[in-house]
């Protein structure tokens, strides 16, 4: 069957769109922010200036653009991780395991970017939404018995997500698994 | 017995010092950073403005010097609590509960003098001598049996204050109290 006309253009459109910004992304973690321009952008993903300039004004607003899109792949994989089988207290370690593991990724990025990319609001609702749904888990957790329920739910799920960005100094992934346990051991019921 | 009069000098711009640096932090918390000027500043101390401009040459640098006073202030605290009486879990029990409503006041200077105070060379100093001794404090624990031997101290510290940082969005010092409790049970041996 066919495409039809528009959804080939919207096709194309998308393709060049995650081309750009996947490029920008390498160039940036390559070179630094201050080691890439538009012209470089333009080159390495095989397009012309003027074709980059009608996706995007400036290199800030392609990182913020990407940023968007890493946070909501992010998202999606502790959702799915939260909505996967097992008791509230194994989706509860693959969440904050998976967590632990991208703030040690997005540490990598390094300062400079980390400050550009995580003024914006929409992180702010990403840390509001991942805080709720760590908490939904805790509560259940809590009822079933597997979690202490002497402390807030939405307390601990702060707790969780703060003690966890300990990960972004971590040099092994063993160590990021060390950082769970421990975290996790503070949210067992107290005997 | 008089004092030199070189005494006298060093004590008289010790004070006014001490006066400006007060007095600024005052103005801050309840105009914000943009409503604070240096001819208010001066006013508010009961010196001229020619005389301020002889201690700083503008707010930022008041405000710089105050936060490496608050800094060096809960330090010295820190430190106290470290070396005071009790085993090495009271004693690391006394430091965090210390740090962590450190932490929640320290929210309470609201987000524009926070991200313009925490650039400082000296707050990354201030970071790695508390990492250094809440370490040096596991790892007495750990010998003695009371904290976790499975862990890094160096891990175990770094986890502690991320975890407690957590104090900065709670609104009653019971939840800081129960912070506090959630880390230290993160830290116990496991059965």
């Amino acid at each position: 069957m066919p495409k039809l006309w528009n959804e080939t253009i919207e096709a194309h459109r998308r393709a060049v769109r995650d081309t750009v910004l996947d490029t920008t992304a390498t160039l940036v973690a390559e070179h630094g922010l201050r080691g890439v321009t538009m012209s470089k952008i333009a080159e390495e993903s095989g397009i012309g200036r003027a074709t980059l300039y009608k996706y995007f004004s400036d290199v800030e607003s392609i990182l913020a653009a990407w940023h968007e899109n890493q946070i909501h792949a992010h998202l999606q994989q502790l959702g799915e991780l939260r909505d996967g089988a097992g008791s509230a207290e194994e989706r509860l370690e693959a969440v904050l395991t998976a967590y632990a593991h991208i703030q040690r990724q997005r540490h990598g990025h390094g300062a400079e970017l980390g400050a550009l990319l995580h003024q914006g609001e929409h992180v702010a609702r990403a840390q509001q939404h991942l805080t709720g749904f760590v908490r939904d888990l805790l509560s259940e957790g809590a009822r079933s018995g597997d979690i202490r329920d002497d402390v807030p739910a939405g307390e601990l799920a702060n707790y969780c997500l703060h003690a966890l960005a300990a990960a972004g100094g971590l040099k092994s992934k063993a160590a990021v698994q060390r950082l769970v346990d421990v975290t996790l051991a503070g949210l067992r019921p107290v005997r």
